[in-house]
């Protein structure tokens, strides 16, 4: 029988889809803190680089307590064991080091929405040289489609973020987006979970690449509104998320094990 | 005797190229379903990486089947164990794991042309920016000449590739071309050969990187016809296809043989 | 109680992560001479080489006497054991080799400024691109607030740096700013410390990228002055400073401890 | 005694310059053979790999004989035993493999002019995108003062240079210069040395990156022809040139010495 013959309906392939993954794609179980420190190495080895600037974080087992990496260490330096555990006014509380002074607005954003559970804030180049120039993140390209819609944008830049402005700033720009590009600066991920907001930051770099390169050249396009959401939904399916993660994870770990230690 | 006295005409010389390279240039014998598994090595060697996104398939050794990557893998992970055959249901019926739901299209593009044997589909970042602002393949270069006239170009995005309109819509506009820019998404080579479509994909993205830095700069120039036409053919010749696909795949071999297991 | 009652002013914040940095942040004893040979392999890894091009240079023990180099290494070759001890005729005192020719201008701001005990001029490409187009740097992103009010530029080139009118030159352009960006030719870090002429090297190119980058897809927006000289200050802060250096050491050291014999 | 005090002319910094490096700077005796096998791996690691495309060639030990790589090996696998001896014909006389079909405008070069004795031809991306918009190389840096009034420009590309035709096109308007931009194709240096075409040939991609990046972002000024003139002599000492060859050869050789075999 030719295809044309037996072709069905989208949402039957999409339903197919889903059910497919739910079966085939399993994930390890590794605990959250060592997950915070494979997505610091991740986003290490896809160019995020800022000296010691950028963050992640994750909430703690206990209310208003979050993991991190200990200050001073690089992103690709980051191992089970030197992710700290802080308390609200960023005291270390399980674990050796310093808390990030940078991680206070993490705060404010994790108090505000309930939903979130994990930040990644970032600085790396394309994010920070498209962050110059005032204008917002484009969408025009189906790897680049979870931000349809789905990120928000800053264009004031409130200075050093170590006091409580940056985090009433932030958290009132982010809304209900799932990142946010900010002016000056970077682009944060805020998410329910760690993997996504992983997934976000390694994209989003890649959408700034993207887009600084075609308008270097030309003028950008739009994508057709309903393809896109179509796009954001299906890039943002729990399951793809998690073996997005999983792919990169990968990455990291053929490089060595210690991140695990 | 100086060269201008023994100057012969160039079709002496394409004569004595082709019969050089005809004993000469040798190939191992790698099995179709370890060549994927190269061609899939070759690809992330060259920066076709897109997390997930991203194909290559072959036509099997029956009718209606065929070898692509399991899903949930990345092309630099394939090995000749890990490259599944599927039917024409995208079920998987020789090896484990998951079929690409995205690769329903490929299915269209086999259906619709027989002289079709091998399809790469990817997502790499210059043919990515390339592909946001409205622009067809621009052809200037020698190295880059194979797809002088023998590239079409869809500028719609149909969404997320997993129905049966998008395998409508690219094998129509594919026509008898051997390659396609897609419009918000990527590049797909479509030969007769899997060494060709390897080819075709690693040029393609060097093609695309040129236009857009020499866009950024400057104007491009048109190539002579005549001079543009006999490049391709002679870029094109098997046995030059097929020293290429092998001088990347020795370059792969070099950091490790396990994509022979 | 919430973020918002306990909030405070950001002076409160800023002496807390001074005093934090000052109790947790501790650097490793390495003499001089060995620091030269780590800002040799920081830089080069940081993409600086630019064939034999490019001098790091220092204060040593006693007066009029510098630390470099051997003329001839690529920066990557630097090692503790060939970093050489010259006087104010380029004369070699201590350790084998040629001293650089080029380093005549590094003793004329040495001469002129006492504030300096260290110089690293290179030319890095984004830098040497910048060079070309008569712009001063742009500093737009909190990353490299450091050079607000704080990068010199000399439009001119006075040719070959070997003699001595490139010393006078310079060292009148540099002013008391701790870099300047130098026509046709590159970057200029003078510094009361290796470390800080280290980390303004590596990011004065991240500021030329960023700026070529932003350039070419849209216009640069202004940072608020305010915000600017704080950032510029929290950002050289000795302690901060030193663990940047201290951060891109152990990124050199990861690959090798030569550099340290 | 102060250096403004002591100053001198810079004509006596030069010959000290002169006198030091014909002093200091050794360079180990390779065999021209192995020279060639260490030219394709400088080029290779600095990126100038276009699969099979570009050549390096070098007058052998009887006239009308050159060596040069066997056809169908990429740069990065030359050593000495792959390179091979060929006659005017492109017969091969001393080695195993095939003469690369390409290398005959190499013969057109060197019989036209006696005082080439060696020439790199390749098709890195920064000279490819350059060759594409018909603008001849900008020289506006103190590291690409070496092509100053010394590259010429062929705008025509007369296709697949397998003929005798490109020979006489591109030796003809090579002319007196130690250079050639060719558009749509690449670039070639022919040389004295082997060591000079290699600089030069790591040297012109460099120029042709600052070009594009400049360009892309504001527009590119002159250089001071007297400052242009001089730099242009000092980077062609013959013994910086060697110093800089064997620090690319360094580089190469620390990765594994097999292409000394």
């Amino acid at each position: 029988m030719s295809l044309e013959a037996s072709a069905r309906d989208k949402s039957f392939y999409h339903e197919q889809t889903t059910e497919r993954m739910e079966r085939h794609l399993t994930e390890p179980h590794w605990p959250l803190r060592t997950k915070v420190a494979l997505a610091c190495r991740i986003l290490a080895e896809q160019g995020h680089e800022s000296a010691l600037a950028g963050q992640i974080t994750a909430r703690g087992p206990r209310p208003n307590t979050y993991w991190m990496l200990s200050f001073g260490l690089g992103f690709e330096e980051a191992m089970t064991s030197n992710i700290v555990l802080v308390d609200q006014q960023l005291t270390i509380v399980e674990g050796d080091g310093m808390a990030n002074p940078s991680n206070r607005f993490h705060l404010w954003i994790y108090e505000r929405f309930p939903r979130i559970n994990a930040i990644i804030h970032t600085h790396p180049p394309y994010v920070s040289a498209l962050s110059m120039i005032g204008e917002p993140l484009a969408v025009s390209h189906m790897d680049t489609s979870m931000f349809y819609e789905d990120c928000a944008w800053m264009p004031e830049w409130p200075g050093v973020p170590i006091g409580d402005e940056e985090g009433r700033m932030i958290s009132e720009a982010l809304g209900d987006k799932g990142s946010i590009l900010l002016g000056h600066h970077g682009q944060l991920a805020a998410c329910g979970t760690l993997e996504e907001a992983t997934m976000r930051s390694i994209f989003i770099e890649r959408a700034a690449r993207l887009q600084l390169m075609a308008r270097a050249a030309g003028t950008i396009r739009a994508l057709d509104p309903a393809c896109a959401r179509e796009a954001h939904d299906y890039r943002l399916k729990p399951k793809y998320v998690g073996a997005v993660f999983c792919y990169y994870a990968r990455r990291v770990l053929r490089s060595g094990e210690d991140v695990l230690g």
